[in-house]
């Protein structure tokens, strides 16, 4: 039964929530409206409202008022105990970093920035070691605070993937690893290159983009609650479920960025809009986690996006958008868009050498910050692992391990998100191809909306109420695991590279 | 001598401009960018964000801050004297307005709103008046607790025009009506209809916004610190200097609203980017007022872009826009341009009946504020004014007292600023005249930079350093009054409608 404490909790989260949404739009703006002059004031009003969010999250009431409702956590319905439980969280996560600390770290951030802009340049990672080891010292502070001694990587982790430990993972990812690498070597061994003609050459950029456009719609996005836009930098943001933001890029040369890049953010965006209204301005309110989410974006790019069901249909369109490519073959298509090879830059990376990158990044990051491996270290780490998994070695750091913002940005444990992701994709769309009749088939007629309604149905319009892990068991039965993936990548590797 | 207490209040103001320059983005997004859906949304944001600013603008702090400068102001330099007078101006005008107040507004407005637009449905302004006579009850309490009794206007006009008074505009007005109506007697008397081809036909969109867009460029405004996108309704906003938003709308039918728009916004911009970055975070920081503003818009639209010399070099490229209109001459093209003849709508009314429409506003909006006219009568004193003063009469209430939404809105106190700009412009282009050297010439050599940056030097970068009434006397030597625009539409009508 709601209490008035309750009430109260509720009404100061529609505050906080409501200034996260302003935070969101300007940051969109940022990204994809703002005139270059308009920088230095929007860095301030950026700062600003975080302290006055900061405040919000971290005011003394709000504790007081959380400590209280716990102490009363009997007289509350499930539902109101896990919002009491994601709010608590929210609270520590906000608390845990003093005034001093947070200063440091946005300054280790600037200054990280520039040394990093400054080494790619000088394509030598050697001038922005300082600044990472600040970094990397800064962040096992905050890691110290709110973790357990030997297991400093957790709390970062937790900030992207809530609840998640090394302890959880840690298998997952060296079976990925350990999955991959033999299939790469197969790839590499079958001698098959495919034909690029459907993907790369030149390209009207307005036909990709109603291309791209036109396939977003057919997913299901909600166009009177979504824009649509153009970005240096892909991304999915706005404000959920009513005022979706995704953007994608366009190259005349090679259309797989852009499209399928559109196709991603899509994915995310249906996810953003198959969250329920009702609970947008409570704690319950917004998505599980990074990985879930990014499960959302994969499962539709990959899964669905480079399978031969999907351009069974679109085949059609793509050759009517671009006339050059007049009479190319579904399965041409097909093998394009599974081009698989290894190389050296993640995001240009294929679906199945991608969760390698990550598995570099992640086995670096959570050695770095739990003080087994020396930033000075890093480039002989990374170059050496590069060339055991993938067998490539980078000709120098800029496109080796200077090639990611996210560690000069003081991002540890969002990478293994993204891998995690692609295996949450493989088993949710297992489970869906079960529990959905004929869904190949609907989805060679072009009809994606049994796939878009099972996955709001089972996994969006859900938004907080369950943990990751309890998600994952309530759809597919089981934890998460590496099974559905091995299936669903060896098949493909077995039909395109033999 | 900047003291630690004058460096706090630059420090909490920092915050408040922040927040402010937040609020300003997301509302041009909402205009410009937001879909449909998002409205609920951005409701609830606009609304926490208030909150938020309002907190900050009556913090308890900072009006003791206030008090220890006002006590230790001999300490001051006397830019720091002004600045305190703003922030103490802007912490009384936050702070008036009692809670319970504000939020009985709040409903007023959006109950306004709704029987206004129903009222206007019904073309019947009964329909309205409940509601309006509520949101002047409400508004005459506003005044009532910032103002002097029997002076309730005063303090609504505050807000748009600080400083200003009805003992001040009232003689102005006045004079301003006394002059126009017999102009317009006789521009109507000389049975002059100019040929409207230049403007009124069919005009393609894209080639009315790229000439529009290259106006805008040669006037000054500056690319990288604006943008310019398009709007329902016509505005400026952004945040100012580096990032301003104008908007425009373009009809494929008549050029004019579109063409005149966007150089009225673009006048608004140069104000907006002639500000002094170095103030913009600090209580001197921004335009002095409404009607100073409006003379920075309508000096350009009228006075320069309804001119002759602005004609003699943009009517070859207005042709080369447009190529139906090959071999029109510069004068038809003026002659078009300044189109004069009674209306019953005030955004559709030219530079000479405009005024009019803005005359019988205040002095109804005088009134009802004042005591001295019911709400009830409004369709009557409506009626009989539009036809004592412009000779036509509103068929039904939606061509009269229902067009503007700006009472629903509990917006009083703005309208007289329309005309007082109108008549700061005149006043301003009459000096620029003397000082600038063949200033016509170079106009009509399409090199508006002279303009531009005499603006710039004698009234934007000074933000509100000087009062309205200060700046007027500092840059044209004497107060405001109707002469310059005596002058200046004399002669437009005597050329014109002879």
């Amino acid at each position: 039964m709601a209490t008035p404490a309750y009430d109260q909790l509720l009404e100061r989260y529609a505050e906080i929530k409501d200034l996260e949404g302003a935070q969101s739009i300007l940051g969109w703006d940022q990204e994809v409206m703002m005139p270059a002059g308009g920088g230095a004031a929007r860095a301030h009003s950026m700062a600003s409202l975080a302290g006055v969010l900061h405040a919000k999250r971290t005011a003394p009431e709000l504790r007081k008022l959380l400590g209280s409702l716990k102490r009363g956590r009997a007289k509350l319905k499930p539902r109101e105990r896990r919002s009491l439980e994601l709010a608590q969280h929210a609270v520590d996560k906000a608390s845990a970093i003093p005034a001093r600390l947070a200063t440091e770290i946005a300054h280790a951030e600037s200054a990280g920035l520039e040394a990093w802009r400054a080494a790619r340049e000088a394509r030598d990672v050697r001038g922005f070691v300082p600044a990472l080891e600040r970094m990397v010292g800064l962040k096992r502070e905050v890691a110290a605070l709110r973790g357990k001694p030997g297991k400093l990587y957790d709390p970062l982790l937790d900030e992207f993937e809530p609840g998640a430990t090394m302890a959880e993972i840690d298998p997952l990812l060296t079976e990925l690893k350990e999955l991959t690498v033999p299939l790469v070597k197969r790839v590499v061994a079958s001698g098959v290159k495919p034909n690029m003609k459907p993907f790369v050459g030149r390209f009207k950029v307005d036909a990709q983009r109603a291309f791209a456009r036109e396939i977003c719609l057919a997913m299901g996005i909600d166009p009177e609650r979504s824009r649509m836009d153009l970005s240096t930098h892909p991304f999915c943001g706005g404000v959920a479920p009513d005022d979706v933001r995704m953007t994608s890029r366009y190259d005349p040369r090679d259309t797989r960025g852009g499209l399928f890049g559109a196709i991603h953010e899509a994915g995310h965006g249906l996810y953003e809009q198959g969250l329920d209204a009702r609970r947008a301005r409570t704690p319950l309110g917004g998505a599980i986690s990074s990985a879930v989410h990014e499960s959302q974006s994969r499962l539709w790019e990959n899964n669905v996006g480079r399978g031969k069901p999907f351009w069974t249909y679109w085949a059609r369109k793509l050759r009517a958008a671009h006339p050059q490519l007049k009479g190319l073959s579904v399965d041409k298509i097909v093998a394009a868009a599974n081009e698989m090879r290894p190389s050296l830059i993640r995001v240009e990376a294929d679906e199945l050498t991608y969760n390698l990158h990550i598995v570099l990044r992640y086995e670096i990051e959570r050695d770095l910050i739990q003080g087994e491996l020396e930033v000075r270290e890093l480039r002989d780490r990374w170059n050496t692992n590069m060339s055991e998994m993938l067998g490539v070695t980078p000709r120098h750091d800029t496109e080796g391990v200077l090639q990611d913002i996210h560690w000069a940005m003081g991002l540890f444990g969002y990478f293994p998100t993204y891998s995690l992701g692609n295996l949450y994709a493989a088993q949710f769309m297992a489970t869906a191809r079960k529990q959905i009749r004929g869904l190949d088939g609907r989805i060679a007629k072009g009809d994606m909306e049994p796939l878009r309604e099972w996955l709001r149905v089972n996994i969006h319009r859900h938004d907080q109420v369950y943990t990751a892990g309890q998600l994952v068991k309530r759809v597919t039965g089981a934890p998460l695991s590496v099974d559905a993936f091995r299936t669903y990548i060896t098949a493909k590797v077995d039909a395109l590279y033999h």
